[in-house]
């Protein structure tokens, strides 16, 4: 066959990053998948649902920086809209390709499959403008520059975009990409970067400076020049005293001696919340306030002592803004005059993992018992993905090894994402490994991606929390209310039942800290193979930070 | 506690015929469902996922002619919307209850959870705007007259309705409803109905009458008045000879020897479709041609020989309109004339159900035997939910037994839908029993709602056909493509695993056709538990209807 609209918009996403593309045949897409298969550096990895392919190429995408899912019309696309706006919230890069009816049934408005069945074929396309950046009905004539335009966006914004791949238009012969798309630009004005260098050095010499980092730092990029910033070459031998938000977990080292943890508003351990909110001058780097890593917009951050580094404007003192200027160039700056603060104070002793006196080995295993064993069991180059629940709360403020990921989805909070998402995480990173942490209720949403995990024979590590419900809602309000129960489920036979054998999977359980200690160190002896475990808690037994945002949570739902 | 908005929604459901609600808790909604529990009239039925809620919502109103989905903001409602629009597309009338945040949160914008970042709070119901019939953001000073208002147009449009309900104005004291809501009056006029009678009488006198019903006569209740006039009731002893669509199936009594069968355009029996396209006069009643279920548009069916009945206008002949006119009073109007009609010729012996030749029992089960024996072996009371593929086709075209509801999705056709909505129809009608049919592609999407269906101790038959992947898509395009492929899953395995036991399901599995036949017996035989039978047939194996159904849409996909 000739080379079409589908190749090179293969080829443009091979070019960007994609090696692999999630998703679920459906008859408008099939043809198109075809040319998915023939394609020499893609491979197809069908999903067992569209919203499980949305949520697998979210976490691939914040590894790889950006993925692909492909879903057919109406019916797909719209089972996979709630991941697809969870990227759009937290801002990563997910192209949503999706294939609808050939143009003239479109033109004629024909009762079609898939359909409402009154010949708008556009009503999808509505609902993906409030979820996506950039959005294209592809055509014979400009399929090629629309594919360019809406890519650019994706990758400029790192927010989803969303392509409607008509069946004939999939088929158009087109040439190839002449060259490739130039990459994005830094946008920073001379003016606002020489105004910046003025400013900042006039607010921060001959001060003690503290640093504040949080997601946006990853979005951008800029990960490295932040750890550059706050590390020795800042001029001071123990670095820049810094925290991150829980949405910004591992954005640093955080075995680093001058990493001080998570900063959790007023739920933060005294001297972290001392630490940032008292610092001489704070700089905070790719920061967005939300409830859930507040505990309730409980953070207390005066501005006048505050350097805010955004995505594209810095504001100093809280009054004046620097625009455009990058978060990236800003750090530069800040990096070139760091020499000049005054030499940090000694930084307090870590304590975001505080010494936990584990009970017997025999104990029934406790959320306070659990959270730190986890912690303590990862390995340098894992993946963590935390579902938005106790796990995430759980595993949020405790320290991780050197070179860990940590992936949560604290504003969207869509129980049921992690299962998939650490499957897309880890196919993104096939030299590493996804630790996957979930509690049961949520795991119900998604579970029929354990299928796909299983086929996929990737290693990794699933810690299925069993205990009995929603915990995260039981927090908040009604913990003994029926809402709040699940189906029970024998969790242990799952992964036989979707297909696992001795071969693919270690199926482990346990109740006691003892028992966990045993299946940790089991789970680090099997690289090879997935392990899932199943740990079993009490209903109403949840880790500190969940009872302080829970109760954050349910004074603004009450609130008169 | 006083009453509230959230009791005063629950009682308005609750008189008009809901007894049950499905959903998902999340941290705007769990207030609302403190009322839910404490409902003395309404269940709560926690759903494993917003998707599988909606679709037993759905499933249940089919049934009940109302049903109820509760969610929570952002997250649960968009994991929703794919069943909402089934439900919009099919007219099916299902309230979307969202628990959204505060309205002093909205109002200030605030950067919280299951939002976007930001701050417009009504990105989710402009897109529940594209798939509903009628949207309220309810608020504390007309929440009751917005509720009555959304729920009249769910009533009379027969589709989904959506109601955001804020957690502070679910609990604002009311007064209780004063008096029922009215129930929907006929909307004809006076007028139309004696243009009509006239007209159809000149139009249809002494010739011979067919019928050819579809959907709408269910959906506007018009079920008993469509069998009044094509029975005995007509004044012709043997009734009038009639079909219907795929979509309509078992809007009327199959059983009867006037039933002429299935209606697929082209694709069906040469007597049928004689029957119908060559009728001297026909008389189309609710019937939407789409080309799922018409082999690609391939009906003939002449509009100068034809009486159109559609919900609220009728045409005769193709050029004359009579509205407004009501399905109801239309077919009235010509029952009352029916005995004028010519006698109808006899009517030809039923082709639908071949005799099949079925091979010896230990023959290896195929399609060809396996659809008969399932429709021979059901019961009179059973709810037949057929997922839309080789399930639904491969049942479409069989005779069932008298009182007999048979359930499909052949416009929206969203693969996966059976399962949840088979359950929301058997709660729905507990003296009845659910049987649904779901291929193992279509049941990957759904499945975790099989452990509700277990933990709800509902009786009912789950045919599961084991053929190792997507075979209506197979048999459309890449019948050997790896992107039809499934993850292999142990079905007999999952009953178990998702919480059964010998008290409450039966698990079976059928490889040949003496097996199926006795797996068939014992699930006739075991009324009181669920019987999971798990079949296994070939990958590229499919019903006769779902090889020209493929092939029309391959060409509708393929033509240039």
């Amino acid at each position: 066959m000739g080379y079409v609209v589908g190749d090179y918009l293969l080829d443009r996403l091979r070019e960007l990053g994609v090696t692999e593309i999630f998703g679920v045949p459906g008859d408008f897409n099939l043809q198109f998948l075809d040319h998915v298969i023939a394609h020499p550096d893609i491979r197809w990895i069908g999903s067992a649902n569209e919203l499980n392919a949305g949520y697998a190429a979210d976490g691939y995408a914040r590894l790889r920086g950006i993925g692909a899912v492909v879903t057919t019309y109406g019916v797909g696309e719209l089972s996979a809209v709630n991941a697809i706006a969870g990227s759009y919230a937290e801002h990563v890069p997910v192209v949503h390709i999706v294939g609808v009816p050939a143009k003239d049934i479109q033109a004629n408005h024909r009762v079609i499959h898939h359909t409402l069945g009154d010949g708008d074929f556009h009503h999808f396309r509505r609902i993906a403008a409030e979820v996506t950046c950039a959005q294209a009905d592809l055509g014979a004539a400009d399929a090629c520059q629309e594919i360019d335009r809406v890519l650019n966006s994706v990758r400029v914004q790192r927010r989803p975009g969303y392509l409607m791949l008509a069946t004939d238009t999939a088929r158009v012969e087109v040439s190839r990409p002449a060259m490739p798309l130039a990459p994005p630009a830094d946008f920073s004005s001379v003016g606002a970067r020489a105004a910046f260098a003025q400013a900042a050095r006039e607010f921060l010499s001959g001060r003690r400076v503290a640093v504040l980092a949080d997601i946006f730092v990853d979005r951008v990029g800029a990960t490295d020049r932040l750890r550059t910033l706050v590390g020795p070459a800042s001029g001071h031998s123990q670095g820049l005293p810094h925290a991150t938000l829980a949405w910004g977990k591992t954005v640093v080292d955080e075995s680093a001696p001058n990493f001080l943890g998570v900063y959790t508003g007023a739920a933060s351990p005294p001297q972290i919340r001392a630490a940032v909110e008292d610092a001489e001058r704070l700089v905070t780097v790719g920061v967005q306030y939300t409830d859930s890593i507040t505990a309730g917009f409980s953070h207390r951050i005066d501005p006048r002592r505050t350097i805010d580094i955004g995505p594209e404007r810095t504001v100093i003192g809280g009054v004046d803004a620097f625009a455009p200027l990058s978060l990236t160039a800003a750090l530069e700056i800040l990096t070139g005059i760091a020499p000049e603060f005054t030499a940090p104070a000694t930084i307090p002793a870590p304590t975001t993992t505080p010494p936990v006196e584990l009970p017997a080995a025999e104990t029934p295993l406790t959320q306070a018992a659990l959270w730190p064993l986890v912690a303590e069991a990862l390995g340098n180059n894992n993946i963590v993905v935390a579902d938005q629940g106790s796990a995430f709360f759980g595993l949020a403020t405790l320290r991780m090894p050197t070179g860990i990921t940590f992936l949560g989805q604290p504003l969207w909070g869509s129980i049921g994402y992690a299962l998939p998402a650490a499957l897309g995480a880890g196919i993104a990173c096939p030299d590493r490994r996804a630790v996957l942490v979930i509690g049961d209720g949520a795991a119900q949403l998604s579970i029929q991606e354990l299928g796909t995990w299983i086929r996929e024979r990737m290693n990794g590590v699933i810690i299925l929390v069993d205990n009995d419900g929603y915990a995260i809602e039981r927090a908040i309000h009604g913990p003994a209310a029926p809402y709040n129960d699940i189906a029970p489920w024998r969790w242990s036979e799952l992964p036989h039942a979707f297909g696992g054998d001795a071969e693919s999977v270690l199926t482990l359980r346990a109740t006691t800290v003892g028992g966990l200690r045993h299946c940790l160190k089991a789970a680090t002896d099997e690289q090879d193979r997935l392990v899932f475990l199943h740990v079993v808690t009490g209903a109403t037994d949840y880790p500190p930070l969940v009872t302080d945002i829970a109760s954050a949570l349910t004074r603004a739902n009450t609130r008169t």
